[in-house]
């Protein structure tokens, strides 16, 4: 065990993501004492439950108190009205970060709230699965993943390498950008094939000539890859668009572009040109697979047999 | 071991699918004795040394002489081909049956070539991975999977439940419907899927505001999910959009107008006709792990931790 980085974590929000926190902040002795604080009082009753923190409060003011590391865990949508509640509460020389899926508004939107005592590091730790809730984390999500820092410009280059050590603690790899420049990737790697997969899986449940049970029923044919992340976190997902609209609208604008070139080569039957873009896209996830973010499993793993 | 339900099976082309029927027919006894050929003296090669099949022939013609099931295993554009050549040397009473992915190009292509003294029915296993070639092959590939058979009318009943008998044995689920609703129900549970996945990899790699290493290192996002459909078999998907041309042209205008109405809702910044269509699609996806056709492990119970 090495020395906790920080003496008192708060974590506002316990969802999968905040619980996967308290679970990896713990099993990696990065903090002495975690406080936690949920808007449900189910989400609070679960996570007392779950023993996953060391004291579970119930306003957020009353959270980040005392603490030294403050990370806001809760839809983007929010995390405005959650730096304003906190603002005032906050330690002098406390570092307050986010989880958020989009970080320029996140700037915009806590950035404002904050008092000048305390570092404010957003954070975007590229990570995550369809499930959510407290029940929902575990302490290996952030193994061998990316977590992303939009540290606004002038921070406390100490605070900022402090939280970029917790993360590396917690198993991830830092890197630092800007967020501008972060929500034009993410669009691309997170945000564009999330409302494409919602899409398609809308679109399939909307034909008349094809009933809702012949789709669930041959959805081995790839449909069912699409359907994973098109059951994320509603709400979540609502506010990503909401706050991530210029990047996603240009990167839509581009997919557009290409789905209009492979339709045009199946209306020629060009198969030259449609084989040339099927071998080009191979090479792609050997790049994923040999940067270690998935697995080379044939079907990412999933089990084949009597059970799966 | 049940009596082998028949004496002898030719399998042309030992690919992914040729090569896991041959696993999984000899595992569950469904056969005496399984010829294969294949057109490359690599892959012929290759199926000796695995030893999946009794014997290997190198030619198509050679392999079907007096075999009792015949299952082409190739391409949907080259299946005409394979049946022009063999229908000459096809024993009488014998059924012809394929596995392509589109099954109204594969009655217009083979039937005319096959002799009046065969059972033609053709099929379609719903089950694959990305990996293609006869290593890539298993013996439980098909278990809990469906096998959509489409006889052309007239076809021998008794000729069809031995088929339908086979691809039990073999693990799958056997439903019966005609090819051009096959074709429908396929575009949107596998082809539009697929060259939805194979667009959006292509548009990521082509950014210049994106670099392709960011694509690779933030793919957890979601991206990932789509690189494993778009490294298919390019030969066999380019053969999938030139035959099932009206189907998939059809679906994508479809999901084109779903896009346009998602785009138009994020432009408005309408929260809640985001929100709404997010909650409608998780449904879909519970139906598919209740229909035994995904796992309900989260990420597709990929891994996580040091090595994944």
């Amino acid at each position: 065990m090495t020395e906790p980085l920080f003496d008192t974590i708060a974590i506002v929000g316990l969802g999968l993501i905040g619980s996967s926190i308290a679970r990896a902040a713990r099993a990696q002795g990065a903090v002495r004492s975690i406080v936690a604080t949920a808007r449900s009082p189910q989400t609070r009753k679960r996570v007392v439950e779950l023993g996953i923190a060391d004291k579970v409060v119930e306003t957020n003011a009353e959270a980040v108190e005392g603490a030294d590391l403050v990370i806001v865990c809760v839809p983007v949508g929010v995390c405005g009205a959650v730096a304003k509640e906190i603002g005032p509460h906050l330690k002098a020389g406390a570092t307050i970060s986010d989880v958020g899926s989009v970080k320029g508004s996140i700037v915009r939107d806590m950035g404002p709230h904050l008092p000048k005592t305390v570092h404010f590091v957003p954070a975007h730790p590229v990570a995550g699965t369809e499930h959510s809730g407290p029940d929902a984390g575990f302490a290996e999500l952030f193994m061998n993943r990316w977590c992303i820092l939009t540290p606004p410009e002038g921070t406390d280059a100490q605070a900022v390498d402090r939280l970029a050590a917790f993360w590396r603690l917690l198993g991830a790899n830092v890197e630092t950008m800007t967020p501008d420049h972060h929500d034009l990737v993410l669009a691309v790697t997170s945000h564009l094939p999330h409302l494409i997969a919602y899409t398609i899986v809308g679109t399939a449940d909307e034909l008349e000539t094809v009933t809702r049970s012949e789709v669930l029923k041959f959805s081995a044919g790839g449909f069912r890859d699409f359907t994973r992340i098109a059951s994320s976190d509603p709400v979540m997902w609502r506010d990503v668009f909401l706050n991530n609209k210029e990047a996603v609208l240009e990167m839509l604008g581009r997919f557009n572009e290409d789905v209009s070139a492979l339709t045009k080569a199946i209306r020629r039957g060009d198969g030259e040109a449609l084989y040339e873009h099927f071998t080009r896209t191979r090479a792609i996830r050997r790049g994923i697979i040999d940067a270690g973010q998935d697995t080379p499993a044939a079907d990412f793993g999933r089990p084949h047999g009597h059970d799966d």
